[in-house]
């Protein structure tokens, strides 16, 4: 799995201008030594030639991008060693007594549910759908009776409760009240609840994640326990619990080596069993390699997903899997939407990196989505809600993907109609959420993970564009895009919230860029928000680098907040604003206590 | 991170001989394909020139080491997924119960213990040792006065308990009986319990392991897990608990890099508490992989120990730790301890490799021991307790090597001197011990795992060789080793019963070896006793490579038992006999069950 320290193929750009051997690691020793690890990171190009300003700017979109909207909003968890903790034996008794509290007619109505509208979040991680049915009749059987469960009856308790809670996060909230009477609701989540469905999840989370406990899987390592994490990864569980969901999927990583699942080469000698259980390995390993991707963060360095190379790579990726028919496995949605993935990872790497994507590489990945939107067009939309949900993610990836590729396109080429073209899939987003709501029936697809991931970046993105560029077209996005924020789904939580302060606030850095002229420099990148925008940047990169607390003080290295100590501007009135809005920035992103 | 499909840079022998296209992998496609996969594995060489028949049955020993030795006794753990589980409360009202029982007096005793005399095994694992007091103190307060317990205090709680289980496990029984009642003991472990300390440990690590879930440690990332996992790995933890300790130690990795305590390079601002904890990460990266490396196995392809060079490759080790100062670093009895340990890397990687090991390599690994000799000898032992055990561990670590390399040179070039030089210093292993159990107080270094991993090597070595070699040093060096076995400590528990059996096992394939002599066959690959050999590799080969169990019947898949199918002689009177040696070793390993 991928790991260790990576290097660039071209010394630094601090170390360029200071003329000094770079190592070349990413930071380079040097700026580490100098504490400049950040701008080691940024700054990859000769800054020298300024020409224009604006486009300079949106440059620095990238890292804001990376470190904010991807690892800040979804990849990033702070926990307080100080905080009390709720006693293990009281989460098990709260576990036990929502378990009791949920009865075979709704447990029977949940799973009903998922087979009817969810097929395409978790029919491929399992070989026999019927099978379900069955286990959840023993499972009723043994509640009945009272028997003690096996190691395998455990698991699928687990797999039960992750397909009921997947099912209690995509229902209605009106679907929700037919199955649980609001008394039963009340006592789960307490009466003065805002949002009843967003605080059921964490409950029927953790009655998933403690039937894990009781089938002590850590020390009874089982294919069951992929399954299960595939199933929670359809909801909110990866932001709700960052460092539970990284540490399960590296376990997850570890029993999928073990038992090989990523080996499904077909062999002459296959049985029917085999070749069946082998396709299900395949889609198996396809979706872990998804979300292994879609989850990566600078804090989990063990990974997988790179074991797959990208759909560019269309001769080697034939080769790095032996006997595998792509052709065939076409076929498949697990891999067809691994494939628009693997686009999407050929554009984002580039966020993060000081390198630009070479012109050539925005147009390969150009030809391949028209490939795509011909292959999608042909899907053959039966009448069932699984097919349409199919077809919708597939859509949604796609124009995702092409939102990015014009994006880029922007920000490092300014071709003549790159940002109109973006925005143009900008729009399709837009309407393809749009329809669902107006569909009523298919309202629930909006809740799918990847939606909020997706309109972060392009919501963020107008919201950073519009601060410094006078188009009318921008604008108008702009506030489609705000209008949209405040229509998508609750269940999102915290972190639509959070998504939704950090376009407020960009909003109110455009204001700030109108007041405040800069007169002595003409480097916008000494203008107070471009220096809010960078300190941002810098509080995420400083707990991301943060060293163990093994002696008090060592945990964090020295967090310098701008506005506290010896910034290149002084303070006026105008500051106050700014300081205010600096703070606050730690304060939503749940920052502030580790680093003072 | 290690991981993924590995390559040979020869084709195998199978396809060398069947003329056909080798694509390398290891096993290659072509083996896996006609089910010789573990043939693909060890034949690396063209087997045309069969001069010396014992010569070529040698050989086939590091196979039969890496599998059975190595993997098969140390690092297998079947699950049965129809065994009953006992229930998660009721585990927890267990642990509740031990750490009841354990008054203020006792924990004392149990650290003070550890403190005098066990201070290798986990002085390195901290920052600060006379930390530990205030941390036992403060159990204690917060015990009587029943307030709840923040994430630090949980983990420091784990912690502790994981000093208690190490000094419980290396205490002598006397000693044990003077800290705990006997009324309390028999509590624990039952009134007709025949070895107790052995008993008592599952509950001990029970209470360690609890203490982590306490503490939420999959959702709250902490550097405890780490010192906690690595002072578990001091006793039998690894062994009793093979998933279990697996998962910690990916675990452990993952904490590992998400704290960057792989990255202890000085920087020129570094506060003194930064240097010391820096110092802390360095020995804690050091001894997570030589833990890695001890316990490395098919099973976990997720590993660290490969970020660290051997030392061999001098040059390339400084180059690889950028900025680190490996002759300052030398003083750490962790890194001298690595060191040792990356020799026996360099060694031990070609069991399992179709590779011969060249000339020029064990020579230099030769010269290299010659070095940590004179190091070693120049060690200056104080009085302490801890000074000597340190002493013991870097010479015991450093005479299994070199039996290792002269084991290499007898089997692959067989020099003159190399058997009767691996037989001195197996003799001076022995004597090591020995020493230990004379001098009374220091009866408890052989406790430590790394004495039985690799006696277990040693002793099957000559009970194997013995079958084939009529050689009088050999005869008296298994009758040495054999008595030895007898009088290691009863703590190793059933591994060591497990490797008497085998070493015994040999014994009986002796006198098997003896009584046929073929006849029509000059290929004593032929012969029953290597047929049965080869009969052990493969179930352990069959159980590494089974897939998941996604569909009944394609979990493993069809074992072939020797003397079951179509075996290559016939049925008579002997064979009943060898029928029931087969057949008593899947037993013997816990493997039978899974694989008929």
């Amino acid at each position: 799995m991928e790991i260790g320290l990576k290097k660039s193929k071209h010394p630094c750009g601090v170390c360029a201008r200071r003329k000094v051997k770079c190592d070349r690691l990413i930071p380079c020793t040097n700026c580490i030594k100098r504490g400049q690890e950040n701008e080691c990171v940024d700054t990859g190009k000769r800054d020298a030639e300024k020409k224009d300003y604006n486009s300079e700017l949106i440059k620095f979109w990238h890292t804001y991008e990376y470190y904010v909207l991807d690892v800040g909003l979804f990849k990033l968890q702070l926990t307080d060693s100080n905080g009390k903790l709720e006693d293990f034996s009281s989460r098990w008794g709260d576990v036990q007594s929502i378990m009791d509290l949920v009865d075979l007619d709704q447990s029977f109505q949940l799973l009903d549910y998922s087979m009817e509208r969810l097929g395409p979040l978790f029919f491929g991680c399992l070989s026999d759908i019927g099978e379900i049915y069955v286990k959840l009749d023993d499972y009723w059987g043994r509640r009945d009776e009272g028997v003690p469960s096996n190691l395998d009856e455990c698991y699928w308790d687990a797999l039960l409760w992750a397909i009921f809670t997947m099912a209690v996060y995509y229902m209605t909230p009106e679907k929700l009240a037919t199955v649980f009477s609001e008394d039963q609701l009340q006592k789960w989540v307490g009466q003065e609840s805002k949002n009843t469905q967003l605080n059921l999840l964490p409950a029927f989370t953790e009655c998933t994640i403690m039937q894990l406990y009781n089938a002590n899987f850590m020390a009874n390592p089982d294919i069951k326990l992929i399954q299960i994490y595939l199933i929670l990864c359809n909801t909110n569980f990866n932001w709700s619990n960052t460092h539970l969901s990284s540490t399960l999927l590296i376990l997850c990583l570890h029993v999928a080596k073990m038992f090989h699942i990523d080996d499904f080469r077909s062999l002459i000698n296959d049985s029917t069993a085999m070749k069946l259980s082998k396709l299900t390995c395949e889609k198996l390993w396809y979706r872990l390699c998804t979300y292994d991707y879609l989850q990566s963060s600078p804090q989990r360095s063990i990974s997988c997903h790179g074991e797959i190379s990208s759909l560019l790579q269309h001769a080697a990726y034939l080769e790095d899997l032996p006997n595998t028919d792509v052709n065939q496995s076409e076929d498949n949605f697990e891999v067809l939407y691994w494939k628009l993935i693997s686009l999407d990872r050929d554009l984002d790497q580039y966020l993060a990196s000081p390198t630009k994507p070479p012109l050539k590489t925005l147009d390969a990945i150009q030809r391949q989505t028209e490939i795509f939107q011909t292959k999608i067009s042909n899907m053959v939309e039966e009448e069932s809600f699984s097919s349409a949900f199919e077809k919708f993610l597939a859509i949604f990836l796609l124009r995702s993907v092409c939102w990015k590729l014009h994006k880029m396109y922007f920000i490092f080429y300014d071709t003549s109609d790159s940002l109109t073209a973006s925005i143009h899939h900008a729009k399709s987003l837009i309407a393809l959420l749009v329809n669902n709501v107006r569909a009523k029936k298919r309202i629930f697809f909006n809740k799918h993970p990847i939606v909020l991931m997706t309109f972060s970046r392009v919501a963020s993105f107008y919201a950073f564009a519009n601060i410094f560029m006078q188009k009318l077209t921008v604008e108008e996005i702009h506030a489609d895009l705000k209008e949209l924020l405040a229509h998508l789904p609750p269940t999102f939580g915290y972190k639509l919230e959070n998504l939704t302060y950090l376009v407020d606030r960009l909003d109110q850095l455009k204001s700030i860029w109108e007041k405040i002229i800069l007169i002595d420099s003409k480097n916008p990148f000494q203008h107070p928000i471009m220096l809010i925008l960078k300190n941002d940047v810098e509080r995420i990169y400083q707990i991301l680098q943060r060293g163990p607390s093994l002696i008090r003080g060592t945990g964090l290295q020295s967090p310098k907040r701008l506005f506290q100590d010896d910034y290149e501007f002084n303070m006026d009135d105008n500051n106050k604003e700014i300081a205010l809005i600096v703070i606050e920035f730690e304060k939503k992103f749940d920052i502030g206590g580790i680093l003072t």
